[in-house]
């Protein structure tokens, strides 16, 4: 007899199970239950789509090539039964059923399961302010969601918007209407956005925010909305501000939607995701799960973590599938933690940890490398890249790898999370032989610099400071001798202002007397990107210095303000 | 006493080494002796200076910050003399010494040193034809080289070319030419261009080229040059045509120059490199090499081979300069073969090894798999990528990856090379966490579903067949049955043309009765990248059908003509 398949949700991982199933098994049963009206809807093109990139919203349903894909495209095209507008309540693990509710005509039913799937999905989380249920106070979550931003974006209808919450989706939902001409301000209640960065990396970000005409505000949360015929109009700030506003859009974050789970008995986890093997299995042999409402491995730190991203729902989906139609035979082993978000003409992407992840973590022996340079020969036209390497000093093991700029981060992000999957060593990451032709990268590719730098650092050949450090320092009151390295031309057009002396490399030698007499003197020196630099630390070195540091990324690398 | 370091070659590899010896070695006297005028040339930029990506040259020998890398630069900046025009014509290894000759004024001298390391390059090769020495027939070796081909073509002064030799540098010479307007035909004595990628995936390169006006003439050579007035005004070919052309790019490869080398007694290798250790090592310890002029060690293949290539110099520079200083502590271990070349709007590259070279190494155990598809959501303007995978069977270790498409290519083969550095085998990769973001790829990554289609055809769940096998079975006059699975619109925009039957995907079910009617009838299906036709196979499968076979790639990967 076929066997009967259920997949509760219809949105990623629930379409990519049912689909992959079919391939698997072409005699099945498969029911597909949504409780919204769309089916596989691409939702992180939502911004995209409010942020005019394509207007028609059927693309966000759209297979390659146009098909939309409804209940009868599934029909069709795979023979899987899609009830949308249909609601699981409950799972009967005894009697193998799940209770479904029909929300257009409110109808119960039940449907028998051999093999059931959890797509569950994770919620928006919105906290209980004040003013939370007026008009223009909302979250990005659904379809409805990103055609209510559109529609008012296109009716002109959205004069200021502030957007609570920094992360990714607060920050490309930013972009999206400031692309629509509104006045817009992230209002974060972190010290920094893109909290999946360190800070200097998540400020470069800001900076360039701030420099398309979005306002942010950090280390700051709103307390309540406020409004009028019940419609918003502000937020109040816990700094004692009132923002003016008609449109609040809330991203703070998600947690996963465990409600049917729990409620059924199935184990969740200390996060309050489903809990599941690597086999996408919860507790229940016959039911899996996948996708935003289960929660797992981080192979780096051998946690758990809810990671709701829809990359991560179509390869656990496609890994469930397998094991319920087969049985027990193909792993999803976990996450590593690689995101990326387009801001503007700025990319920022990290995988792994970063080194602020890493030190709650209790890593104690943690190497750290900036290196900022263009991304290409500058005769192909090249953008600059900073990139932080994060490495287990005592293993030489690469932990994490965050990149921002201009050019193109996507690639090093890549390569990064590759080193991490392959459990790359430092030493592993000095040679690698990677496409180089110069419309692609630099002869030597910015991800292997970096790690020439932190392998200069692990051998001791460069001491390295990094910018948050230098500005401690000068903020403390210390007085180091900063020495800039750079041309004169290049003084003039851009630099930090920090008291800094400008000896350029080339003139190092026959300048001795400008530089302290003192030989322990503490010296710290850079250069645009501190490739110089590194040469003006060797240099220095020969002479006799024996206090100098190089500070890693140079002046592009520099996230605070500038003189110029 | 200051170590003497001396380095014979101011291209790539030497400047590398000098700097970099001048990082660990302050008091080190470091000459870097240099035959041409120019020292530290990006020659991978000549054929974008002659296409006009730029004009000035001087950005091929400039830092990023425009600094001219000249003589007076070495001395000043790094405390390198620098000698041009200089040529080494024999190392005493006795006496430890070099004599070198003075191309300007004719005099010999001789230079000691502790240290000396070997950047001699390669030699484009020249072919003993009749006619080789008239004007207009060329290599792309040089500045000057460069410089030459720029002046013609700023002078109006080519009309017709022929590039001999389709390979990276031959079809990058062929962009720059096409680009400056002159009618060019690449001539190319194997049956492909781009010898690195498989025949059909050059193909698809090839089709490109053709399409922005280019001529390709494959398996065919060239006799003889001939000319009037000693300039070139034809090339004969095997075939017995001629084309009439006033220039001729001759780029049938180079070859190690390790004359001086050898006439030292330094061992070589069986390719005809100088032969080093993984410290970058000659036979004799005090003398090291790296670049154009060495053979390394293949990581996959674990032969040796001349990889003359611009990133692997440098590389080979770093780890011989801090040996030279410091006695051997770091290596380099080898390359993995990793290449990329841009043609027009076409990215074609390659990493590991290719089914070709696989199969001549005796590899009995080869796996392969095709895929095509969008680089990106088709809401934000996608562009295809074809990827093809090696794999062994055995041990299911990646072996190569190649790839060609306007998507973007650099970064899938970065990853496969990642692949391949880090040993991974197929089910490490078909759970990869990678920045996904939709600005930056398919929520599954297509380095990803290419290893699904692996994985797939490893666990025996889908059988393949690639265009190739495609066409030689209709060549041989068999007659499979091949099933079109795609939409009715889509087929009268663009179909192969082989006497396919189109029966929608969603439509197949309910046309049962249109198919073979014998179940062991061999069916091969396909739609425009065969996702879909995937689907159908497991259907079919389902249905009973017992030889159907998915055509790898689609529409979209099949290299031969199509009806339209």
């Amino acid at each position: 007899m076929a066997t009967k398949y259920v997949i509760i949700g219809g949105s990623a991982a629930g379409p990519k199970t049912a689909s992959k199933i079919r391939r698997m098994d072409p005699e099945g049963e498969i029911t597909m239950i949504q409780k919204g009206k769309f089916l596989s809807m691409a939702s992180c093109g939502y911004p995209y789509f409010v942020g005019g990139v394509f207007d028609d919203p059927n693309m966000l349903i759209a297979t390659p090539t146009g098909a939309q894909r409804d209940p009868s495209f599934f029909m069709n095209v795979k023979n899987i039964k899609a009830l949308t507008s249909t609601e699981a309540t409950a799972i009967n693990r005894e009697k193998k059923t799940v209770v479904l509710k029909n929300l257009e005509t409110g109808k119960n039913s039940e449907i028998p399961y051999d093999k059931l799937f959890l797509a569950t999905g994770a919620n928006a989380i919105m906290p209980p302010l004040p003013g939370k249920d007026l008009e223009g106070v909302k979250t990005v979550q659904s379809m409805e969601d990103a055609i209510y931003l559109k529609d008012r974006l296109k009716n002109d209808d959205i004069k200021k918007a502030i957007i609570v919450g920094g992360g990714l989706i607060g920050i490309e939902t930013c972009e999206a209407l400031e692309l629509g001409g509104v006045d817009i301000t992230v209002v974060e209640m972190q010290d920094q956005i893109l909290g999946f960065l360190d800070w200097e990396m998540a400020k470069h970000v800001e900076t360039h925010l701030k420099a398309k005409g979005g306002k942010v505000i950090t280390g700051v949360g709103v307390t309540e909305f406020v409004g009028k015929d019940g419609k918003i109009t502000g937020a109040k700030l816990s700094d004692g501000r009132t923002l003016e506003c008609d449109l609040a859009v809330v991203s703070i974050g998600v947690k996963p939607n465990s409600k049917l789970a729990s409620e059924a008995g199935l184990a969740t986890g200390q996060i309050g995701g489903i809990a599941v093997n690597t086999f996408m299995q919860t507790s229940d042999p016959s039911i899996f799960a996948g996708g935003d409402c289960v929660e797992v491995t981080n192979l780096v730190t051998h946690n758990k973590a809810h990671w709701p991203m829809g990359d991560a729902a179509n390869l656990q989906g496609r890994v469930a599938a397998q094991n319920m139609v087969l049985g027990n035979c193909v792993e999803y082993e976990g996450m590593i933690g690689t995101g990326i978000c387009k801001v503007f003409d700025y990319t920022a992407g990290s995988t792994g940890l970063s080194e602020k992840q890493a030190a709650k973590l209790g890593y104690t022996n943690i190497m750290t490398a900036i290196q900022a340079a263009p991304d290409k020969p500058g005769f192909m036209g090249a953008s600059p890249i900073i990139i932080k390497l994060v490495a287990d000093k005592t293993t030489c093991r690469l932990l994490g790898m965050q990149a921002v700029g201009t050019g193109d981060v996507s690639k090093r992000i890549a390569i990064g999370a590759m080193a991490i999957h392959g459990k790359m060593r430092v030493y592993d990451l000095v040679n690698l032989d990677l496409p180089y032709a110069p419309p692609f990268s630099p002869a030597i590719d910015n991800f292997i610099t970096a790690a020439h730098v932190l392998q200069n650092k692990c051998l001791g050949r460069m001491e390295g400071i990094s910018s948050l450090e230098v500005k401690a320092q000068l903020d403390a009151g210390d007085k180091p001798f900063l020495l800039d390295v750079r041309g004169a031309d290049e003084f003039e057009q851009m630099r930090i202002g920090i008291g800094e002396k400008l000896i350029p490399l080339g003139a190092l030698r026959k300048k001795a007397e400008e530089l302290p007499e003192d030989k322990t003197a503490e010296i710290i020196v850079y250069c645009k990107i501190s490739l110089r630099g590194y040469e003006a630390y060797c240099t220095l070195k020969g002479m006799g210095y024996t206090n100098v540091k190089v500070m890693e990324g140079g002046v592009i690398a520099w996230p605070f303000g500038r003189e110029k």
